[in-house]
């Protein structure tokens, strides 16, 4: 059992290296030299270029101007200041309204917070449970004496932890719906404000059946003309790039070699570089690197172009799938929302993803292979889950003071001491666990991509629900559990499965402070760390150092990452369980829970306006799942206490839980009926209303120009190394933002502007290398 | 514990009864006088006229030709004998799918019966377990010994039943997926064979929002004409009409009351009948009965006209629901599979059921108060299965030799006669049961009519599953559970809910005896009973007697009856669950249930081409929840079956068993993707082909007469009673049967028509009083 003495040092050395972090942030972020690092979104936007070409040579590096390093913590107000429909503007919606998630923990623990201090410490705290049970043997620390373990059993005070029980219920429910009402809204605004996009026009068809007689791109063009007389406009089928898109890579890592060797040449004229031709360029002849590059290149390009021209005639090369366009947004959303054929695994259609956003590999599974994978993935990660709890309870019955005891009898003398026995205590354990935790995403990504999804919002969307899962049975319960099978060994290995709740009932106060240090070292450093983005900034330097020789590659060298919902979004809802599970049992924990909140909310929001670029726009499409698991966590909390206070000889009390499981399960059935058709379905009134306007604004208008080539493979764009350019200065000439080209260097946010309707939407580039069907 | 010999007394009585149930059957139905009882079906297509026209007197009501009386079973062969497509033609696909849930009871358990009495008989019967239980005072029966009971503790000979119990899987999962395939394509067919009928063109449009400037009827062709300009044709607003149904309802009642006395003094001329005007006629004013009736009729008349101009004119009549009918079916595919705004619980569009199907009461529900009436309606449901089982019990202890003898000593003596008690210990248990069960079918429709539903068949399909969870938890689990209380009451009674597997598992080679019993009682005899028709026959005669003076007051006095999806289905599956539970355990029961499904095989398909008249034709919409049902009785089976195993301590086979749960999940999520859609969305291309083949051979038809008035209440048709005679003309004339008009007093079905492509079709009869919106 830790003491107030151990989570104070934790605290201690948490807060330390949080403002450790924040420090290095702020200095680091005023070096001219790490601007493409710590501002790269305005870079992307063509809002701001490099400081470097002006000014003294030393300014260029280091900032002189000191003023500047007194309000090291500016950047929070700065953070803070933009407008939230600005930054729906500038990053999105799916950034903004994952801001809102950090939002909503404010809003829910804030005033839960105030109710369990005011209420539940003082009965906590004036019952003497804790004192009976000293007599037993039981040990326990003074945090516990906050907590509901310190109620005696079948106290009449426990009516006072299902009243507040009822009140966070309710008071969660309320937030959540409010929240989930506002979000569907500005995602139907969102929509409704976008400009015409090709995604708005267009279904993903897949499944096509095989036809003796005609080809895809007939068959799929006679069954639309058909069965969509009066909407139908064109399509484009999709071909099987794998190849090509080897060739094109291949191409552009020896066009990267060639640059560097140019340089390399560049700088010593004396001698031209030379390369050797084997393995890894450790033996064979010695060739000149320059030429030898110049000529594979060569080769590379006629490859490229013979097997674009194969893919153009083989109809091998297509697969049974197609993106078809309509004339109207009300005919896509008339076929994205209907049944085509009788058997309803073929010309399955669905709304095309955003080009940018569509995962090509997995456009032709057909349906049986589908499911097959579904159980595949089902089961192994089912191991995963489950096998993945073994390392880790090892490690942490190692991490233990009594584990390393038993282990290494020899470090006794040495973990005896004060400092690192609490050092131990407060930190081992989180960080082992965040060593497991580091490799899973790639894992679980990798599963979701062998399930079949065809879109990277998707993926990324299933990715998370995995995530969430392991998170909840390996952090949350594999913690509470294997930790306490220590404590209760022996009760614990012949109990059957089911009484879990009781079980982890009971283990659950006594977890607190194991938790209250996790969150310290994930939540409270982890975030500030998050700001100070330490591997893109070693990476930038390196890349700028060794390859940078125009401003392009600078641009190219800048990686500004993006939110990682897959990753991100499990880790939030982990608080939040945490927040409600904790609340009616160990109050103490819910100032953690907040700080954390309020902390990541701001660096994150700074992070969204300044660094990150998203890959893509869902809309928030993913609400339904942050709703869902919130109230999954509402749900746990509820189950647990009724486990824990049953294990209190409060089985009376029962009743009245099991109705708050009931009411809350109703509560999600309600919401989901009522608010998720909003992030699934395309209502046809809206549709209608935005055809009938552009019908009326731009009668003219070339659909099929606009629509005829936005789905094409990115690999048959990406011949002309041009394209960046192209896009950069459609952003420029497009972008409704004023182009002040500022060289400030500060972040001070633009001039707000509420009304304006652009959003960050797809280069519509398109070169001439596409095949035509 | 029963012994052979109680189950051989037991198969005795319920063969006897059922024999003499069938021999009643046999005599009265060639007796001419209940003609019209056992043979309405037929009345009802106009294929055949009441016998009583020729001939002898005495002839015309008893059967005087003895010879019909020596093949009494003669109906079964005769039963048999129509080919599945002209039982489709003749009776709806409803019946003949409802008909093929038997045909699968005896696809998949005999060959299962087969294999467990090759197999699992002989291993049983071989080993000695229950000998070493008995030196541990547990007694058995001879039944006991063919059981898994007989198996020793940990035996490896357990192997063998796992073994079986992954070929009945994979046997039932076959057999269920062919089945799913068939019923999916005798769906789609006859959907694509049907003539014109307004639900193809028809959606039913709920929760149209208010609106201060137009009335619903307005805003509703507003909204249609602008969302859908191509497509929408025209519309019925829906009235609350429920007064004017009172007052119909009331009249008819009269005219009723009128015809009795008429024939009263038809029949004595010398006396003009006299009634009293007060409280059931039993005081107040002595009157005319002829007179007082007409002029109450006229009275009643006059306010009916007038209940139906102010429908007609008051605004607050119309409900916020529309039925909204398109051009083509292609439209209307569309509107019922989108979600029309961006408020998904406005503008709620599904398909019309059909005209006759039409619930309207529930057309005005809101969506709030719909999800509300769940959630009531779940809480409710639930304390009414949890709270049911009390009386059940209790009954049940009572009904046992030991019960009796507790409660009323001085009865030992008597219910010691060998031959009473054997009769208490077969019978009683399950008769207490069935009568618990007859009142609930109507408890459950009514639940689920305050749920909302809106159409018939969805009210039934609804009814249907809470029936089935009923009796799952009350039948099957209630039984099992209650019944092994009296033997391991101690054991029991303080063990948690949550290791109800195992204590189900142990209990269920127990009560083998008591559902064998249950299956006689209930299936057999029950069945046998079916076909007798005893309350319809008695009704008949009854009302002949007092009431009719006509052919057409014959007609009516007919009650066919129908099939009653929400009750008979759910028992079906009690069936399909006892079987695939016993199938591993204890194969003894197999035999039984193999009789009963053949004998309900026969038995139902007399009916449905002799009797039944179905009010509705859904389409075999309900195979959905009949597939899944039987998926759960295989999941149950297994889990049972892992309960089982690991108190036999054979937890090695646990792994086992879960793989096979596994697998069982994912076979029925395959399904469900697969399948299920046929039988919830309207596929576009068949919408499309059916539009453009009617284009092409009736260009001119009038769609708008022929939609115009089809979705009226009913009390707006029923003002003319010469409606049913409109609708068997129209039989006659439209039926594509040849109308022989048979006299022939035997049901030799007419001569098969493969390829005919009529099908029960709702009556177009309009009449004139329907409101002009």
């Amino acid at each position: 059992m830790a003491t107030l003495g151990d989570i104070g040092l934790a605290a201690a050395i948490n807060i330390l290296s949080a403002l450790i972090f924040l420090l290095a942030f702020a200095i680091l972020r005023l070096q001219p030299f790490n601007d493409r690092v710590y501002f790269p979104k305005w870079y992307l936007k063509g809002l701001r270029s490099s400081p470097t070409h002006r000014g003294a040579f030393v300014s260029k590096f280091v900032n002189l101007d000191f003023k500047a390093y007194l309000g090291f913590l500016n950047w929070m107000p700065d953070a803070l200041r933009m407008p939230e429909l600005e930054l729906i503007d500038h990053a999105g919606l799916d950034s903004a309204v994952y801001l809102r998630i950090y939002l909503i923990g404010l809003k829910i623990f804030a005033p839960i917070a105030f109710i369990t201090w005011a209420v539940l410490v003082p009965v906590n705290w004036t019952d003497d449970g804790l004192l009976q049970e000293r007599n037993h043997n039981v040990t326990s620390s003074d945090i516990d004496k906050l907590s509901i373990s310190n109620i005696a059993f079948g106290s009449q005070r426990l009516w006072s932890h299902i009243a507040v029980t009822y009140a966070i219920t309710f008071w969660t429910c309320y937030i959540l719906l409010k929240e989930y009402e506002k979000v569907a809204s500005m995602r139907l605004q969102f929509l409704a404000s976008e400009r015409r996009r090709p995604d708005q026009f267009t279904v993903l068809t897949r499944n096509v059946p095989p036809d003796p007689d005609e080809s895809v791109s007939e068959l799929v063009e006679h069954f639309f003309l058909v069965n969509h007389p009066d909407h139908y406009l064109t399509h484009q089928v999709v071909y099987n790039a794998n190849k090509l898109a080897k060739l094109v890579k291949k191409k552009k890592k020896m066009l990267n070699w060639l640059d560097y060797y140019q340089i390399k040449y560049s700088r010593n004229r004396s001698e031209r570089p030379n390369m050797k031709t084997g393995f890894l360029g450790l033996w064979g002849n010695k060739v000149d690197a320059i030429n030898h590059h110049t000529s594979e290149i060569e080769k590379l390009s006629e490859e490229i172009a013979a097997e674009r021209k194969r893919i153009a005639k083989d109809p091998n090369s297509v697969m049974p799938a197609a993106f078809v366009s309509f004339k109207t947004r009300w005919g896509a959303a008339v076929c994205a929302q209907t049944q085509q054929t009788r058997n309803p695994t073929l010309w399955l259609t669905d709304w095309a993803p955003e080009p940018r956003d569509v995962y090509w590999p997995n456009l032709a599974i057909p349906y049986v292979q589908l499911t097959v994978r579904r159980l595949i993935i089902a089961v192994a990660f089912f191991f995963l889950t489950f096998f993945f709890m073994i390392p880790i309870a090892i490690v942490q019955s190692l991490a233990s003071i009594e584990g390393i005891e038993k282990a290494a009898p020899w470090l006794k003398s040495v973990i005896e001491v004060p400092f690192i026995k609490s050092f131990i205590q407060g930190f081992l354990p989180s960080i082992a666990l965040k060593l497991f935790l580091i490799f899973l995403p790639m894992v679980l990504m990798i599963m979701s991509k062998f399930e079949g999804f065809s879109s990277l919002s998707s993926l990324e969307r299933r990715s998370a629900s995995r995530y969430y899962l392991f998170i909840l049975v390996n952090v949350f319960l594999g913690n509470i559990i294997a930790g306490a099978a220590f404590e209760q060994l022996n009760s614990f290995i012949h109990q059957s499965a089911s009484d879990i709740p009781k079980t982890l009932g009971v283990a659950i106060p006594l977890k607190a402070t194991f938790f209250i240090t996790y969150i310290m070292v994930d939540g409270w450093a982890g975030i500030a760390g998050e700001i100070l983005m330490l591997k893109p900034l070693i990476f930038y330097h390196l890349k700028n150092f060794l390859l940078v020789k125009t401003e392009k590659d600078r641009e190219e060298a800048m990686n500004p990452g993006s939110l990682g919902f897959n990753t991100g979004e499990p880790r939030i809802q982990l608080y939040f369980l945490l927040g409600l599970v904790y609340a009616p049992v160990s109050p103490a924990l819910l100032p953690f829970i907040i700080v954390f909140f309020a902390l990541a909310y701001i660096v994150f929001r700074h992070q969204i306006i300044n660094v990150y670029n998203q890959q893509y726009e869902s809309g928030a499409a993913f609400w339904p799942n942050v709703h869902g698991r919130i109230v999954i966590a509402l749900i746990i909390s509820q189950v647990l206490l009724l486990g824990l206070l049953s294990t209190k000889h409060a089985a009376q009390s029962t009743p009245f839980l099991i109705v708050l499981v009931v009411v809350t399960i109703w509560f999600y059935r309600y919401c989901k009926g009522r608010f998720e058709p909003a992030f699934v379905r395309h209502p046809l009134q809206e549709a209608m209303m935005k055809d009938t306007l552009e019908r009326a604004t731009e009668p003219n208008f070339n659909l099929k120009g606009f629509l005829q080539n936005a789905y094409i493979h990115p690999v048959f764009k990406d011949g002309d190394d041009d394209e960046d350019d192209v896009v950069s200065e459609k952003w420029e000439s497009e972008s409704v933002l004023v182009p002040t080209k500022r060289q400030s260097r500060r972040n001070t946010p633009l001039p707000s502007r509420v009304s304006g309707a652009s959003s960050p939407s797809l280069p519509e580039t398109v070169n001439d290398h596409h095949p035509e069907p």
